[in-house]
């Protein structure tokens, strides 16, 4: 199982170190090749552009960015410009910032900017997400559901995401938010997909052998839904409470890694 | 763009003609080998597999198959059958019948006999699938949602189906349950995926080559919303109704097909 077709994503649960020790954007930094790398800045999530653009124009500015631009795609056509399809093309990572992971799809889905980011990302351009960003990576990614609460069918709900990371679901800000329930409801529906809920100020660091490592202040955790033994999810009438038996969990901080491919946790360091 | 990875499927939009002409099922046969191929039939969407196992058996056994399996999977444990698997491997056609999608992805999903299915349509073996055998085969799949009504955020379920057929959503049961609101909803959320909407006894025979042919009596509805200009999909508070400006819709009897690759109607015959 090969879950994901491109090179290196960095996916982040949002609200990372952007003052301290940023360990997670210089990470970022580093692997998308240092200083010289050509960095672009999505900011179709957000319904404040011109606040989280320059937000991040000041942060990757003075951790030494030279080449930085910020791509501010909110409308299809302006999805269709060639000149935007160039700057991914040309680019050494893209960076989605947070909002709404709707607004990603809704507006580049289809459009000759999606075509350009997929094509990137086979050619092995990195590919970075914070919040909504990191959600919008999966294949099916999860929109909305009730926080901090017991899983029950009915809250969930999910779409077609951006399919860089395949046979996964992902999940963000997620002990902030008490997130575990509607992930594991997603695991459910399809045991084969692996969750991933990301904390804040944590990332996965997604490598092309299909093995992540975690980084940041926080925990990831792990949902592998390949033991669950038996579940009620396909009888659940609307607000009942789930029922599950056999998931194998793991709680992993920076120092440790996953192997997607084999479902084994790897210690680094 | 290539949406699926394999062989041929046969995907059917439910209630397919089991007395008279059989245009469907006879089609299912000739395109699996013709009445020496071995088909499997999974009875694992459904809660009532012994009636559903015995029509099926009774159906394709008039029509001339002579190595026919009943495969009753319906627990994750018996999902881990290597018996199961060979039978699986050695299928010239593996079909799924209606039911439950849930039930489809949430008992077979990361078992052993999931990635038998897999490895056995990446060689080449047909599946088919008939209502929620139909639904499962997108890679995000819908679940749930209002018939005959217009499309609200709200209503749309979806879970990470099999991924047999990538880059698209299929609904069936399509006209009959006034299902183009839910259909529509789900491609605004990512218009880089396909709507497939499929009626009654009606079917897309889709072949390698990533086009479709379309079967049956009545017809197949094509939302292709990559020239969609806006939408409020992702402004929506639960409940709101959905606005969408430029769709592109196709109404496709037996006798057209479609190119997902290319995204052109196809005038067959």
């Amino acid at each position: 199982m090969k879950t994901h077709t491109g090179g290196e994503l960095m996916i982040i649960g949002g609200a990372e170190d952007k003052q301290g020790e940023r360990v997670i954007l210089k990470k970022v930094i580093e692997i998308t090749g240092g200083s010289g790398a050509r960095l672009v800045v999505l900011t179709t999530a957000t319904e404040e552009p011109e606040a989280i653009g320059s937000e991040y124009m000041n942060i990757f500015s003075r951790l030494g960015v030279e080449k930085l631009e910020i791509l501010d795609i909110h409308t299809r056509e302006e999805a269709e410009n060639e000149n935007f399809c160039r700057s991914i093309e040309k680019a050494d990572g893209v960076f989605f910032t947070g909002g709404d992971q709707l607004r990603i799809t809704s507006i580049l889905g289809g459009t000759r900017v999606y075509a350009a980011m997929h094509h990137a990302y086979r050619k092995g351009t990195v590919f970075i997400g914070t919040s909504a960003g990191a959600s919008a990576m999966s294949n099916t990614m999860i929109v909305d559901g009730n926080d901090n609460g017991p899983a029950r069918k009915c809250t969930l709900k999910m779409a077609p995401g951006l399919g860089l990371l395949n046979d996964a679901i992902i999940d963000q800000h997620f002990d902030q938010r008490g997130r575990i329930g509607r992930l594991l409801c997603g695991v459910a529906e399809n045991p084969h997909m692996l969750g991933i809920g990301i904390d804040e100020d944590t990332a996965v660091h997604v490598l092309p052998d299909n093995r992540f490592e975690v980084l940041g202040s926080n925990a990831v955790t792990v949902i592998d839904g390949q033991s669950i033994r038996s579940s009620n999810v396909s009888e659940l009438r609307p607000d009942e409470i789930l029922a599950i038996t056999g998931i194998t969990l793991h709680i992993l901080p920076a120092g440790y890694g996953f192997d997607m491919s084999g479902r084994e946790v790897l210690r680094l360091h």
